[in-house]
């Protein structure tokens, strides 16, 4: 009986030590390596090479070692009975709570355009707004997006939160699915934390900027093929939308001469607004794996129908 | 009976509107325009032309149009025994937590970093710091430097302050003169918000810098003359220190070619903190020239003698 730990990069090994750190007694394999398939249980895996779910016949669990699982989804073989897990981390949160924290700071005192402003020695004052003056609307109210909204709302900001159903959150107005519009109108600042579903693909696009307040401000630090990169340059250089802190593209690393990469009102980050840490995960994994052998119920597993 | 509106930038009429329309029946003089020097009683003043103090023989109160007076003990025309006020505005207090927020942020998750690697298309994650990872240092506890590091102690980070004498402030941790070194070597980030004396001038400098750990951010609020300014150089070529946000300088606006412009490590703001907005400002002149006419004790009296 072993874990397979599965993804392209080069992180596997960390992995590994990660698990066998939790338990030495658990047979974790490096996917690469030659192993016994049919004693595979439980596949922890990132952005796995695609059609590998068939060759495991006694895969009972696919563990993401994220909080997103949209990848599993998208790949034909996994069979949507088979159990599935995300990450859940304290860590995970907070660190995306801080991340957007700095990006809404950065846009209310203009310290993008500084930047900006320092190629050409420009000295010049220009407006900024103060927390007290902005609307943020956070698209998403799973466990980012609300935390992600709390947070701001106790730092003294005007929040909303947009989801499919409504949320009941310490000082955030909620919204549901059917009040979109009235949900964009309100949002001078937009964050996106929703879940990547066939439902929520290429969401943030032209009509839905269009229905943003004049100057608003984009923060996406969900899944890049929530956006259509066309429709954000379109409205930015319409002056409609002031500027975006893009986090995720639709593909990583973003392609050489993208037109992201020198847009003076884009800051864009590699990915790197939340990163599950090995050390700080491998717990609630090998946590669940014991539990998969036990046939007791799962921790954070993922709705298989909802898609998130 | 006047005040007399003085600064040699283009925002005259706009202290003066803002006066008069706290009570228009006050003589508002822009002093560009020919007056009545011995009706003068009160100077309203930001970075006057030198010497002009010594004109108005029945003036009774310097008046500061922001927090700092450095400006005016440095005129040799002002007299130690004229009043002098200097603006304490809650407004001013709360866009000064705000910016210190900003540029604290903005370290702690390399927003700086990663719009530098936009010009060579680099995409590539680096470490970040979290809010409990690093120790914030408020040079300086008066008006602005209090709030601040208030502020910064109620959002989660571990905050220390140093000034001349011990402060009381909640949740943070307080410094006194002989303790500078202790104080520094704690500092991870360094924020400059003292008054500018002659015991503070220049005290932002390389045997300063050394007592940091290594890796310190400096963001510097307060006054140009603070930094040395060749001192910081060398410490962020050295890699002593990691960077600096700086939004004050020796010279305002900030030279052509200064080496400060093109540094990859350091952030440049033109002077925008925390500006005095005049209709915020006005009334609390209005209610000191009031004071005055009626020998009231003034409002934000300045202790002439240890220059803040």
């Amino acid at each position: 009986m072993s874990i397979l730990v599965v993804r392209q990069d080069q992180k596997i090994p960390e992995w590994v030590t990660a698990l066998k750190q939790c338990d030495p007694h658990v047979d974790i394999i490096d996917y690469r390596d030659k192993h016994d398939k049919d004693a595979v249980k439980m596949i922890l895996v990132w952005k796995q090479p695609q059609g590998i779910f068939t060759d495991y016949p006694n895969l009972a669990c696919v563990a993401s070692m994220g909080a997103g699982v949209d990848f599993i989804f998208q790949d034909p073989s996994y069979q949507s009975l088979t159990p599935m897990t995300r990450v859940v981390d304290t860590m995970l949160v907070s660190d995306m709570e801080e991340f957007v924290t700095a990006q809404v700071f950065n846009y209310l005192k203009g310290l993008n355009a500084y930047k900006n402003n320092m190629q050409q020695e420009l000295w010049q004052q220009q407006g900024y707004l103060r927390k007290s003056e902005v609307r943020v609307g956070v698209l998403g109210l799973g466990v980012l997006g609300s935390a992600t909204a709390k947070s701001l709302s106790k730092q003294g900001f005007k929040v909303h939160g947009w989801s499919q159903s409504k949320k009941n959150i310490d000082g955030v107005r909620s919204y549901e699915a059917n009040q979109l519009e009235l949900f964009l109108s309100q949002s001078d600042i937009l964050i996106n934390l929703l879940p990547l579903t066939p439902k929520t693909e290429g969401i943030l696009q032209k009509q839905l900027f269009e229905k943003l307040p004049q100057g608003a401000f984009l923060i996406q630090v969900a899944r890049g093929p929530h956006l259509v990169e066309n429709d954000l340059l379109e409205s930015l250089d319409s002056g409609h939308l002031s500027g975006a802190a893009l986090d995720v593209f639709t593909e990583e690393p973003l392609g050489e001469h993208h037109p992201f990469w020198q847009h003076e009102k884009i800051l864009i980050t590699p990915h790197c607004a939340s990163i599950s840490a090995p050390s700080a995960v491998a717990p609630q994994i090998m946590d669940n794996y014991k539990r998969l052998l036990k046939g007791q119920a799962l921790l954070n597993q993922v709705d298989t129908v909802k898609g998130y």
